[in-house]
């Protein structure tokens, strides 16, 4: 089988699963608990904190980082616990993931004056639009760092440049799911003050993922219970998956320029050998300059979920655009670029993971050409 | 070592570790992806939510359980899920965990009509006051099963008539987490509109729970994203973790009876060696009609917290009351009961777990013996 949808999830580490089970046999305990192995849990789940800021270089004496069940946990706690002002401005970019989009509408509904920054046909945000949108007023700024659909990647540094212009209180919130560990990014110099991040999409676990907060950032717990992680997510904390994500987040964080290498040249084998055979017949939504992890091709006369169906019963596993969204209608995304409802049918999602091999992209590309 | 502190969170089973692991290795996928091992995944994960409603006696036609990151969640997701008029009461008892017990608060907190029903010095819902407080309209109520402290079993027929009499319409709530897969109960019998369950409170996994939702019910989200779980949940769905949680229910359910009777030996070796060793020495906050799980203890002239550091010590596991809530001052629910606050410092608690064993009880009393 070639597994080309790790966009949409990742297959765990041998090491990762080993650092889980050995919690399970190990160190099951309540890390809340007063005795000596729930504390020695609870210092190790504060290693894997410093193991995220680092890999964030962010400042491990001030900053923090709250466990969560994952990125959309990460990314309503962000948002909803920032939204405190209804007279002040919330941007958001459209091109932003469910997780997000859909809670900038709840704010909308709720009464927030919510906006919403247009994607220029790069799927990068359009910084100009960006620029004339935001102002004094404007105290949350929510853009991606990259896109789950078609690899763009944002300049967070142009992004956090207009906001300060504008005003340097605003809180900067980016969803890291797509970047985490994939892309060197610094929070502290480009000033982020939230950042969500998942395992599984970086080889660990499902169910677990993490916010990293800025000491300037002061959130409010968006769900009630026993006060866990400084009172900002309740529920008795999953100690394991939080090591074993510690255990991804070493392995993927060391190795970040050689994979990031890698992958770059499987995106490039990938796009010469389709324009090679499939010259007229595909759109690549995705630039050379986006992130190698995510290629998004749009092919003509046949439905995405079809060709992926196909290649499905023929031993290739590959994505129709973002998997996290349950129930699709169109694609807001690659519409946003400026492709039309047509050309966006037939989109097909390839997405690399740390493992996927030379091999992987060939084979795709030999049963594409059959399936089509 | 010796663990007693099962009510906090159990060892997971083996045969739950297995399936978790054989999920890693071969069921890695998204559920919500188009391709079909994707499509199969989400077909076992529906066989889980028929496990659980098989242990329910629940509806698998009508009725619905959504998977939740745990217990907090599912208690998150039915009470605010549930609470949308300002002009009705709220009744929650007052021995609920913080997951329940901090939601009303924040209800509260909000405008609404909430009000505390007490509890008799057996540890139940003071039934006589419930019946008081309750009236037509009573739109939402909310009362565990086993109180997670003392073991108390709450009288929910009994509740649900009581509620019946007033406003049929009323939703019914139950926490469950302590009782699920341990004491027999039937939400179609009883007429529970919700029920909150935790995986790794019965040898499964952290970081998944379920909130089980009858056909009366319509729930609001609570969190946004890409609308998994029928709009009701979103975010990536932890199949592995489901999975686990399955094999942990069709174990739990099908050795519930002989579980039951297991334990019970055990909390009358317990009390009747503690009676003998320690007679005045002590106090039982439990009941012999409590769950034999949750033994709650009072020890005189020490505190509770320092007696669990020196048993911990001398490799025997106790909690002090609940682990779940990370700031603890006093304590609620023996308060509540009735108990000083001189009383309550020296709280033990002692909870079992399916693998529990005579040997286990036997050296906490002579350990006990050699700390106190």
């Amino acid at each position: 089988m070639v597994y080309l949808d790790n966009g949409a999830t990742t297959k765990p580490r041998k090491e990762v699963v080993e650092e889980y089970v050995k919690n399970c046999e190990e160190g099951f305990f309540n890390p809340s608990a007063v005795y000596s192995s729930a504390f020695n849990l609870s210092k190790k789940i504060d290693g894997v904190r410093s193991l995220i800021l680092d890999a964030l270089s962010g400042d491990e004496y001030k900053d923090r980082v709250v466990f969560t069940s994952g990125a959309t946990e990460a990314n309503n706690l962000a948002i909803f616990g920032s939204a405190t002002n209804r007279t002040k401005k919330y941007l958001f970019s459209v091109g932003e993931h469910p997780s997000v989009y859909n809670c900038a509408q709840e704010l909308l509904t709720r009464g927030y004056n919510v906006q919403f920054i247009p994607l220029s046909n790069t799927g990068e945000v359009d910084y100009d639009a960006f620029e004339k949108l935001c102002d004094k007023d404007t105290c949350f700024v929510s853009t991606m760092f990259v896109n789950n659909e078609t690899g763009a990647i944002n300049d967070l540094y142009r992004i956090r440049n207009i906001i300060d212009s504008k005003n340097p209180n605003c809180i900067f919130h980016v969803d890291g799911v797509q970047s985490f560990c994939k892309l060197p990014l610094s929070v502290k110099k480009c000033k982020i003050n939230l950042l969500s991040m998942s395992a599984h999409k970086i080889a660990g676990l499902k169910g677990v993922g993490a916010l990293f907060i800025s000491n300037k950032v002061n959130l409010k717990n968006i769900s009630f219970g026993g006060g866990q992680e400084k009172g900002l997510r309740s529920g008795t904390v999953n100690a394991g998956g939080i090591l074993a994500m510690g255990k991804a987040v070493e392995l993927a964080n060391r190795d970040m320029t050689k994979n990031l290498e890698k992958i770059g040249k499987l995106k490039t084998l990938l796009l010469e050998n389709l324009y090679k055979n499939f010259k007229d017949k595909f759109i690549c939504a995705s630039t050379e300059k986006g992130s190698p992890y995510v290629v998004s091709l749009m092919f003509k006369g046949i439905k995405g979920e079809v060709l992926v169906r196909k290649l499905d019963s023929n031993g290739v596993i590959v994505g129709t655009g973002s998997a996290c969204s349950a129930n699709k209608v169109g694609n807001r995304i690659l519409e946003s670029m400026g492709y039309s409802k047509d050309q966006v049918v037939g989109a097909v999602r390839v997405s690399f993971g740390f493992d996927s091999t030379e091999e992987d992209v060939i084979e795709f590309c030999n049963k594409l050409k059959e399936c089509y």
